[in-house]
């Protein structure tokens, strides 16, 4: 620890997101598709090695969650998701120690893994996502 | 690629930061130290595999660029750092394609090797740095 899985960026325009980090990671996203139940089409950038992906989102309404966020900050990071071991356990702990969750039981992510969401006012601004590896 | 080398986090109280982090991460920082060049005190989140760490900034001023970062946008992740090889012909090859580079040559980072930042406006609101790996 800390495994990062991915982090993620609130953009406006994913094609042309695209174009320019395929510039700097000199590669092509793997995958480009659409979340429906998030509200996002994603351009997934996956690492070569063990190392965390790159994941561009670009809001498909303006009331999804990503959508708000680029409203309310504007494009940048949206989110960093953590793997953990026995997501409810670590959940339950953050809890009791007076971490604010944004998920307290959780949910089934695009992946089909257990995922859930913290509060950036518990982490310094970010906004933390957790996904049991 | 990509091969994250870090996520830097800006925060106004390091050790709160580091109390919260270390309950996420189940680990205490690796290092803590200031870096007077940059005028900040970092607290250093190492993987245990081959992942990017988790730094996270306190400024040392008001004027420093994470001061100012955290006057303007508040706390949050102020940057991410992605090795290359060949800075320098990276730089240049972004340069022609009109990224818009805050440094147009390699600076001596923290850690001795070769990094340089690119301007948030290019990378959809991310400030990214480069390390030559």
């Amino acid at each position: 620890m800390p495994e990062i899985s991915h982090i993620g960026i609130a953009v406006r325009n994913l094609d042309r997101a695209v174009e320019t980090y395929s510039l700097l990671l000199q590669k092509k996203p793997e995958l480009i598709k659409e979340v429906a139940e998030q509200q996002v089409r994603i351009a997934i950038f996956r690492s070569s090695g063990e190392g965390p992906s790159i994941e561009l989102l670009e809001p498909l309404s303006v009331e999804s969650p990503v959508g708000r966020f680029l409203d309310k900050r504007g494009e940048g990071i949206h989110h960093i998701c953590i793997y953990v071991s026995g997501i409810e356990a670590v959940l339950k702990r953050l809890k009791e120690k007076g971490v604010r969750l944004i998920d307290e039981t959780p949910l089934v992510g695009a992946e089909g893994h257990k995922i859930a969401f913290i509060h950036p006012s518990s982490f310094s601004g970010v906004l933390i996502e957790l996904e049991e590896k």
